[in-house]
């Protein structure tokens, strides 16, 4: 067998004492502005040293012709540049004993023109021969709220200790933004892009080890180096849970990959098998991945499989025990004990309550359905919950922000008070009633500072929970 | 072959001249207010008569102590009496003579109950002895805008053309406020329940020659009367689009069903074999159901499968082939006359530039992913095509909303000038900048009010319009 990888040190790449961005530009619609702003807006603690042709301020941070002017060392670099000036950066790069450059710089491999991927392997080797390495290029870079750094000014500052790692810059963003509205917290998300020099593989091999880094979402077109990706694939899974969403996997997919960031895409098949066999979850979209990032980074994993479900009316029922048995968790019956519990409050219901639990049964019965959950929770036969919040039924009431919150409120002194995993779900705002679509998105805001995994149907919270799987992540 | 089952006259069920809620409350928590109050806030024109113990006024209207003391005709009598005072009740619609008599009234087979399954069947047959017909039990009953009918207060006054027969209430409820958010416009909708008297297939085999329906949807957790749900089904299915979802695919599902609304769910396979036959859609999920709502009622039936992609970064653009292909839909490449079109202008970019259309390769050159997609669209190698808005990009730059807007602005020119289907992308409200959600949900409503079909995701936006096919409707 092979001696392993060693584990690449990122660490400064990742907490760079300072940073100097070539390109830096003071139009304020531009990358060569938006890297310099968010290391003033995210609170970057080092030196920040803004590079272009007139040496000007740019977001409060003095200016500086080139990098050989700058009066401190430079741990980044981050690349605005066009790609004929890059040749050039690396060389001053070198002088500088700069130890990573990030090249948000594109039109290389992608653009499938041969000199433009000419262009992209020099670089590669000029670096080597630099001995500094390379994120990009063609990629957005960093984004890690701990360290003050980020992609966009605009992103959330609040960091955590979710990783994501992604071929592509927009799927980045679109997963923090997301990500976060449902409760999560990043620690360490970067978009390699190309990945000429650093690879999906050595960002994993170094997410492994890394104790920020609790749970690991990755965007994959393709990769060149096929074993050390799922090299850095296991020995990331064996450590933590990794959720993996594989793109272009279609013929179509894969073409289009080859002109965004000149992945060679590979079989589907082979993919899905080596991401199972790697001990990671395969994500077919990103509304998987988020899902699952959810259930991983929010609650503890499932003991088991059997699962109780609560709340929404009888319709809701039935899709719930559909969507959980279809995806592996089992509908186990209402326990003897609860059930007497029932018997004793509204004797006509004890026989006709199920699991799921039909909320709209228990009207006038004195009992609720966040009190047969708290109940269900509390047995044995149980493994993991998921309660839906049935909203469309309040909006119909009278005082429906008042009954919606209170119910919400007793939801979440529910789940603070079981270990067990819980999801909840709470639809999308798809209503014309713009109150109800405050009411919704605070209630889900809500959930997410309470740290309450949320699910915007009761379809995705069943698969989250099911491919996660019972015991320990 | 068998004479096929005469269309069930249901004209007076959907349309009365005059209706008595029996069962009428003046608490404004309760059904027997809603149903009046929903007639008076719908504007229905006919009589109302509330009826209850104390003949008091409910929502403004006059109340009767039984419906034998109202002065007029009744044609609908909505029951909101416990479940032993029924068959009182419909001695006196006998003698009334009163068409219809929808029975929100439940406690009825879905109980488990021998006793209560047994007057269930009682009831239906002295309905059959008075010649009169039953909506229910256990059901919600109607909804008809246009009627000025509902069965709650709070929904949506628009009418339209979708219908929608669901075996659950709050399913129905959900559907109808989620699908109006998305620009669908509801005719007739209808909770039938327990299904005691009229049945779905009666209903399906009315709808089919209904000239205000135009696209069908159904929930179904389980039929009695097999063979009538399938002639139904077909005979509407031949005439108009037709999806439906089938809930209680998994022995948990049934089981819970049979709670909910006596159900017989029936074999998953063997209802997804004869949906297919009968010609009409099967949806998986209420998301599902709407999607294919959305596309079948918003834009025409595309000609074939040839589908144009345009907007979103290179992410997006590689999960839209993917997402395409796997629903059977293909992505052509860029024809020749369109490349030579981006040729002129940006020349760097014609041998680059691909379907999907990735936005962020345009930048700078004036060339824009609407551009392309009305250059697409006029080219005879598409049938149809997908927008992605690509908003997450949008907030990363100064004066998003005005930029968005504009962008959105001008791929509503797009669509509009187009007969061919075109679906647009834009996520769900998943951020936690509050300026971010109110921005986008006011671009649903544009979107929706300009009568363009909305998707939450690509992976939707694909599933819906590879599942309705190419052809006629």
């Amino acid at each position: 067998m092979p001696e392993p990888t060693p584990r690449p040190d990122l660490d400064l790449l990742f907490r760079p004492r300072s940073v100097a961005v070539a390109g830096a530009s003071t139009n304020i619609d531009s990358p060569g502005h938006d890297y310099v702003q968010s290391l003033r807006d995210f609170g970057f603690e080092g030196p920040v040293y803004p590079l272009n042709r007139s040496a000007g301020e740019v977001a409060g941070y003095q200016g500086y012709m080139s990098l050989l002017d700058v009066p401190g060392d430079v741990d980044l670099v981050i690349s605005c540049l066009p790609a004929g000036a890059v040749l050039d950066l690396i060389g001053q790069c070198r002088e500088r004993r700069v130890r990573f450059l990030h090249l948000f710089t594109g039109r290389f491999s992608e653009t499938g023109d041969a000199e433009a991927a000419a262009l992209e392997l020099r670089i590669a080797e000029a670096a080597r021969e630099a001995g500094m390495r390379i994120l990009g290029p063609n990629g957005m870079g960093l984004y890690h709220p701990a360290a003050g750094i980020s992609f966009r000014p605009d992103l959330p500052h609040a960091a955590g200790r979710v990783a994501m790692i992604s071929q592509s810059g927009n799927n980045a963003i679109e997963v923090v933004i997301r990500g976060v509205a449902r409760g999560l917290a990043f620690g360490k998300v970067a978009n390699y892009g190309n990945g000429a020099d650093i690879t999906p593989g050595d960002i994993l091999r170094y997410l492994a080890d890394d104790d920020e880094t609790a749970v690991i979402g990755g965007y994959v077109e393709g990769v060149a180096d096929g074993r050390g990706f799922f090299e850095g694939l296991q020995s990331a899974a064996a450590r933590k849970p990794v959720v993996i969403h594989k793109a272009g996997r279609t013929a179509a997919g894969a073409h289009s990959a080859a002109s965004h960031t000149a992945a060679l895409a590979g079989s589907s098949e082979l993919w899905s098998a080596a991401i199972r066999q790697a001990g990671a979850i395969e994500a077919r979209n990103q509304e998987e991945l988020l899902d699952m990032l959810v259930a991983a980074s929010l609650t503890q994993r499932a003991r088991g499989r059997n699962i109780a479900v609560a709340g929404g009316g009888g319709g809701r029922s039935v899709q719930s025990a559909d969507a959980c048995e279809e995806n592996g968790l089992t509908i186990v019956p209402l326990p003897e004990a609860v059930r007497e519990r029932v018997r004793a409050r509204a004797p006509q219901l004890a026989d006709w309550i199920g699991n799921p639990v039909d909320q709209s049964i228990l009207a006038g019965s004195g009992l609720s359905s966040n009190g047969l959950l708290e109940l269900m929770l509390a047995d044995d036969a149980y493994d993991l919950a998921i309660a839906n919040v049935g909203e469309d039924w309040f909006f119909g009431r009278p005082d429906a922000a008042e009954r919606l919150t209170h119910a919400c409120e007793r939801l979440i002194a529910v789940i603070d008070g079981t270990p067990k995993p819980v999801g909840v779900v709470l639809g999308a705002t798809e209503t014309t009633n713009h109150e109800h679509r405050t009411l919704i998105d605070g209630i889900r805001d809500r959930f997410a500072e309470s740290g309450i995994a949320v699910f915007p149907s009761i379809e995705r919270a069943a698969f989250a929970f099911g491919h996660l799987g019972g015991g320990p992540h």
